[in-house]
């Protein structure tokens, strides 16, 4: 592991632009600005830069506002740290501006990371980059300030979906408990964090949950989301995130299906609790994923799409 | 604190009634079950009591199965642990019979807590009992076993409403910390503890946001629920618990209330985020509560009972 670099790296560089992903999350928005409030308290100047505007419900991270876009940003006078960052194609529009930096480093938690920062890179498979950019505060000796404490809990809690997901570890719940100590107010953030909903998001649990059908003695749920539907209720992509899980999280189902149309086609996603294979059922339909989570397409009407996932889901079941 | 009297008198005693508080919930429960998996690991006998029975999203705790009720109970031969009982009536149709136990402990976090059980206590305000339970074995030094991690992590995760509550501290996500080291199953266990539900909570919020009326600049959300469709949904007390955090979780809201019918009254439930007194509104009207969370009673037919409500709270909001 590459702590100790990535600790020299900063020290031997006086402005720093930090780079956040595309699509930006808690943990690259988190992550970076935590480690931009660490650099100015040491005196250096930072910069954190992102494709896309941070998501809304993250605008109580300290320095969410002086986040650069594309729209007239300078090319990088020194140092470029990806943060968080799978690999540099994920910085959009900036990778090129961005790889122009004479000194370049990577620090990021995805396995799969190429390494592809010239001057270096810290990659370790920990639950969220956040854990990695707490270590490097202490190797650094920088004090932890309230606002650098949210927004470390914020990547982890966020990449962690609080704590739920299979990446959670014991270091995980070590690093929280280390966070604690600067007075989060838990409550408040993880009411902004995991509870609040657009009037769209609301609008479409409701027709979820109010159009789903159950069968196979309730081991089967499935409900099919017209775009006329989709349009009355002015809902993003992302209000439609988490309305699988919610046709599953009923006791009795075993499998859950949802089918969105889009376009003229039928959008499909899948869910299974501990038996039913969808993976198997997607792929039948050239689709793909895993055991319990997986989706096709289907080039046909809403009805007879409906039809055709019953009848495979019901053999799946059987 | 009285760790090592809790110790001290777990070793002074080899026969064990181990009380769980009515209504069950995960920290009674996981305490309970994580510390009579340990007595029984040291040799001693022990039954994990209760007056209600476990509740069903908790039947993978190992020794669930083993937990007595009023029926048929024989009375204590020598040792009874009221375990996360606030005082000794929480043990409702069991008390006397636990009361005529020749010795008597408590082991409980609740501040309030009378401190009644006559051979001692162990109260400490923290976040779940769960989180002493783990300090005594550890002081024991009995071995934790996977069935006892899982009682354990379940008895922190629910009663800090999965690490989100007020109540959570850096030792909540210290003592989680600690059991992950025995391979819990997160993902199936958050699933379990903090998602299922059944199909009346289902049909329940579908109404609910199906039916909600917004007002005041999106800032109030307001909704009746005819006792009409309680019974249509098959609805317990149980599955209307939340449904006014759903109200309120819509990014525009400031208030949120929620009006039940039952039994020819409106029962009021009252939410806010940052800005409105609920407590005073409730008061209004002969309820009371706390800031962010209020409700009370109305005698009036729910349409005048919406009318009201939404008088009141359009008044505090302006």
């Amino acid at each position: 592991m590459n702590l100790l670099k990535a600790a020299s790296f900063i020290q031997s560089h006086q402005s720093f632009y930090l780079a956040a992903h595309q699509s930006p999350d808690g943990d690259t928005m988190g992550s970076c600005l935590a480690l931009r409030a660490a650099l100015l308290a040491m005196g250096k100047e930072a910069t954190v830069v992102c494709p896309d505007p941070a998501p809304k419900n993250l605008a109580f991270l300290v320095g969410v506002d002086t986040v650069t876009g594309t729209n007239g940003i300078e090319p990088p006078k020194e140092a470029v740290i990806f943060v968080d960052c799978a690999d540099h194609k994920r910085t959009g529009a900036l990778q090129a501006t961005l790889e122009s930096a004479p000194y370049q480093f990577c620090i990021d938690h995805h396995g799969t990371n190429p390494r592809e920062s010239k001057d270096g890179d810290w990659v370790e498979e920990v639950s969220a980059t956040g854990e990695l950019i707490l270590r490097l505060l202490n190797e650094l000796r920088v004090p932890i300030t309230h606002g650098i404490a949210v927004a470390l809990y914020t990547a982890i809690a966020t990449d962690t979906g609080n704590f739920a997901y299979s990446n959670t570890t014991a270091e995980s719940f070590k690093a929280a408990a280390e966070l604690m100590q600067y007075e989060i107010d838990l409550s408040e953030l993880n009411r902004i964090l995991f509870r609040e909903m657009t009037l769209a998001k609301a609008k479409l649990v409701a027709y979820t949950l109010g159009h789903m059908e159950l069968s196979e003695d309730g081991r089967l749920n499935l409900c099919a989301i017209p775009e006329s539907v989709l349009n009355a209720c002015g809902a993003t992509k992302e209000d439609c995130e988490g309305l699988i899980d919610d046709l599953r999280d009923i006791d009795t189902v075993e499998a859950a299906c949802i089918l969105k149309e889009s376009d003229g086609v039928m959008r499909v996603s899948m869910r299974s609790k501990r038996v039913c294979d969808v993976a198997a059922v997607a792929k039948r339909f050239g689709g793909g994923g895993h055991l319990r989570a997986a989706g096709c397409t289907l080039e046909l009407p809403l009805k007879e799409a409906v039809r055709v996932m019953r009848n495979a889901l019901s053999e799946a079941l059987a």
